[in-house]
């Protein structure tokens, strides 16, 4: 057993997983790599991709005992094709498959099955919420888990690391040579940001599609010089399942309380100003902060150069009204999101190497000038956990979490600082997701947090009159209303792998026994 | 010495480019290969890649002796970059550097004295004209050129055959963490499509720009994520340049005729239908084919799916009236074709990959139903020279000539039967850039030829009343004119090595003496 950088008891070999290497601090593991080559294709103008059903995919690549298959997450809990092509390997007796998926939700829950039956023994995955995270959180996969982050998953396929043997990706609209976007056909999801770097290196490509199109599709996101085949199935999803999860501004008075010292705080910081740049993620107080961020902007005159993230109609309607001039856009998180990218070109597509690959000329993320994002524990070197639960068990994930904190000039983790009975200031998070040196601040109803780091802000904090608290404090506030909560217990077992964005290892997940 | 499979003298191994496989067939050698991986950058949050001028960045890089810089040439003749750079070179005194750009116009003019002072010692090219042409033809460089196809070019980078050290991209339009377009700014070209791959595979990429705009520049035709530096300059070009060579509509009666017969072929092959697709070049007699066909579809009430190529405001027209459902532009050759890929959605960028890079999983050109190609010597097996003039000078290349007709499923040679008092048919090309097997039919304006390996055609020219003749008759009534041209007498020395796109060399072409 090894202490990393901030702490965290990580062995130097997981069974598994492998060797090791520790979470060294959020810009010290440098790259040292080249990218990965993909095997090179060939097509003779005479060839057709057009293939029947997935098992005859299946026959044709062929699909092995062992290999990696990977999928998107646009469709969220709306996903039809994982489930799909997971019966068909199990139909077909293939086993022993490694799942790359960049999130798994409720709608997945088939994939429970599967990996009792032996047909599925990894994962590897950004997020995860819903029966597959109960039942690996309890230890229904032998081998363990990889948790990654958005950007992180993008560098691992990119350089080489998270090596995919066939990806299949669902594709809203398809012509029958393989170019693919996510913005027409009924099952329409906006971008397929995630599904590119798949795209890009895998060694068989299978778009799966419900709307097959006259050649060429344009707009392109994925070209047919990357795809193999193209399968035609009644239904890739319900895009109704994309708008999942908290993705409307709460109404919950204490989150807006939150949200609106959120926008203080990035006004006292100086970022209320031309051309500014903004993450939001998808949780009702994050929101609600891009709210009163827009209502500050319009009062002081100021229009945004740009917005990321997983976008919603709120910020598609800034975008409409004039407040923000750019969407980049990895991924919709509801329907206004969906229509927007397919009708206004200011609404850009980026896939999620553009988006937060940490090894590349760099990515947008490094543009940001803030971020506010959620947590559901904090220690008090700000380091934060969107990982695990009250109760041990996988809930989440960092998505995009570690790597906006990692680029945003101000990072904000805004939370309620007590979570049901639970105080959110923990001595120590059961599981770090997000290093403390790329969080900033904290922003809670009972006040702000600053990263002693930041002395800087610390004084435009008070100067602006803020109710500025040392994170101790608020962690002591909280308990005195809660009580000190209990230690989770956890086996000794590892179910999960916490990978940073650069690949180190941050923190391990441990089976949960009660 | 070595023959091909098309029967052409080469050599073993070539001083200066290497061991030699000899081409086989325009689909025999097939990839056993992997994509090139470039090196994994990484940049920090905070980082600047502004740089005040090219010596800058020559010196952070560092550029030094005996590299590969590369250039694409969406600017034709009106081109600053390569010349700006070349001058930074001498003025450094760097030596020895080779050349890769995408083709070489007159307006390159001084990268002669660059080779005569050893600061160039090498090029790699798809075409080439003008002064560099000539002292290259006449051995000014001492390593012989490397002549490739557009998709051959691709196909190298992407491949790793064509290691790219620097490339240095003109930008249109940057932003300042290099997000490039080539739609606006006062320097517009259009298309960035040649410099994908560069940008995508090249160990430092630079982008050079006369227009810095506000992040997120958008649309991205070369993303961030692979620019290192971004240089602003006065000017990178002079847009008009970019009109440069025939790309109007002949008018000389004869060229009218052939194009009209090369319609009528269309026709009698059962190509005018709805959804064809066609590619043409940028020759009178090729836009002139265009001209007839769009007739033809239009009587007929068909409208085509698709054209590509080199793009012109014929296309253009035909976009907006209807007659065109998609252009795939991977270069714009007048003004039109620059507004329009600006403005109109289904007026498509495409890199030169996913044009005619053949190994990929399928290329544009592989979706082509016919293309309309030029000549200026046809051999009596259909093989094509489109790279030497009738005095043996280097006077073009392939360009895109050998990619679209080795995907096209009809492939015409529209061309004088007689250009100036010289047969266009010969019993030998002085040099081969298309080989026969992928040409169809050469089309003249004393009647057309079929080539034997499609004896279907043959008899559908037959019965649609068309003046079919055999390709020995043609050349025989050319030398009845105009007399059995001499051969033209060439030293042994080779001074470029004709890859076929596939990287196999198709033929050498040897030093004018005269």
């Amino acid at each position: 057993m090894m202490k990393n950088v901030i702490g965290r008891t990580v062995p130097g070999y997981v069974e598994g997983y492998g060797e090791v290497t520790l979470f060294n601090g959020a810009f010290q593991t440098l790259s040292n790599l080249f990218r990965r080559a993909p095997a090179v294709k060939t097509r003779k103008p005479s060839d057709n991709k057009l293939v029947g059903n997935l098992e005859e995919v299946f026959r044709r690549i062929p699909v092995k005992d062992g290999m990696t298959l990977s999928f998107h997450h646009h469709f969220r809990n709306g996903d039809g094709v994982l489930n799909m092509v997971l019966a068909t390997a199990a139909k077909l007796g293939v086993k022993n498959l490694n799942i790359a998926i960049s999130s798994v939700f409720p709608v997945h829950a088939p994939l429970v099955e599967h990996i009792k039956n032996g047909v599925v023994t990894g994962l590897d995955t950004n997020y995860m919420s819903g029966p597959v995270a109960d039942a690996i959180s309890r230890g229904v996969l032998s081998r363990p888990a990889v948790m990654r982050t958005h950007g992180g998953r993008a560098r691992a396929i990119e350089c080489g690391q998270l090596k995919i043997d066939v990806a299949f990706i669902a594709a809203p609209a398809a012509d029958d040579y393989g170019n693919l976007n996510g913005i027409m056909g009924p099952a329409a999801c906006g971008s397929l940001g995630y599904a590119i770097p798949d795209a890009e290196y895998a060694d068989h490509v299978v778009a799966v599609t419900d709307c097959l199109c006259e050649y060429p599709l344009s707009p392109v996101s994925i070209s047919q010089t990357r795809v193999d085949y193209v399968v035609t199935v009644n239904a890739i999803g319900d895009p109704r399942g994309i708008v999942s999860g908290s993705t409307k501004v709460t109404k919950d008075p204490v989150g807006l309380k939150i949200a609106q010292t959120a926008a203080r705080v990035i006004k006292a910081a100086g970022f209320i100003k031309e051309g500014l740049s903004f993450q939001t993620g998808a949780g009702g107080a994050s929101l609600a902060t891009a709210h009163y961020l827009g209502k500050m902007m319009k009062q002081q005159g100021v229009t945004a150069s740009f917005a990321m993230g997983g976008v919603t109609s709120y910020l598609v309607d800034m975008l409409n009204h004039g407040l923000l001039r750019k969407i980049t856009d990895v991924q919709g998180f509801d329907l206004e999101a969906v229509r927007s990218i397919g009708a206004n070109p200011n609404h850009i597509e980026v896939s999620a190497g553009v988006y937060a690959n940490p090894f590349n000329a760099g990515c947008i993320v490094n543009k940001l000038d803030t971020v506010f994002l959620g947590a559901t524990e904090i220690d008090t070197d700000f380091n934060v956990n969107v990982t695990t639960g009250s109760n041990g068990v996988i809930m989440g994930g960092s998505g995009g979490h570690s790597d906006a904190a990692a680029g945003a000039k101000l990072t904000l983790i805004v939370a309620n600082l007590l979570r049901g009975r639970l105080p959110t200031v923990r001595d120590k998070a059961l599981t770090v997701t997000t290093p403390g040196e790329t969080v900033d601040m904290l922003v809670t109803e009972r006040g702000v947090a600053v990263n002693p780091l930041r002395t800087d802000l610390y004084k435009e904090m008070l100067a602006a009159g803020l109710p500025v608290k040392d994170i101790h404090d608020l962690k002591r506030e909280a308990e005195k209303i809660a009580g000190v909560p209990q230690a989770i217990k956890t086996g000794d077992r590892i179910v999960a792998v916490v990978e940073y964005r650069d690949g180190t290892v941050i923190d391990v997940v441990r089976q949960v026994t009660g």
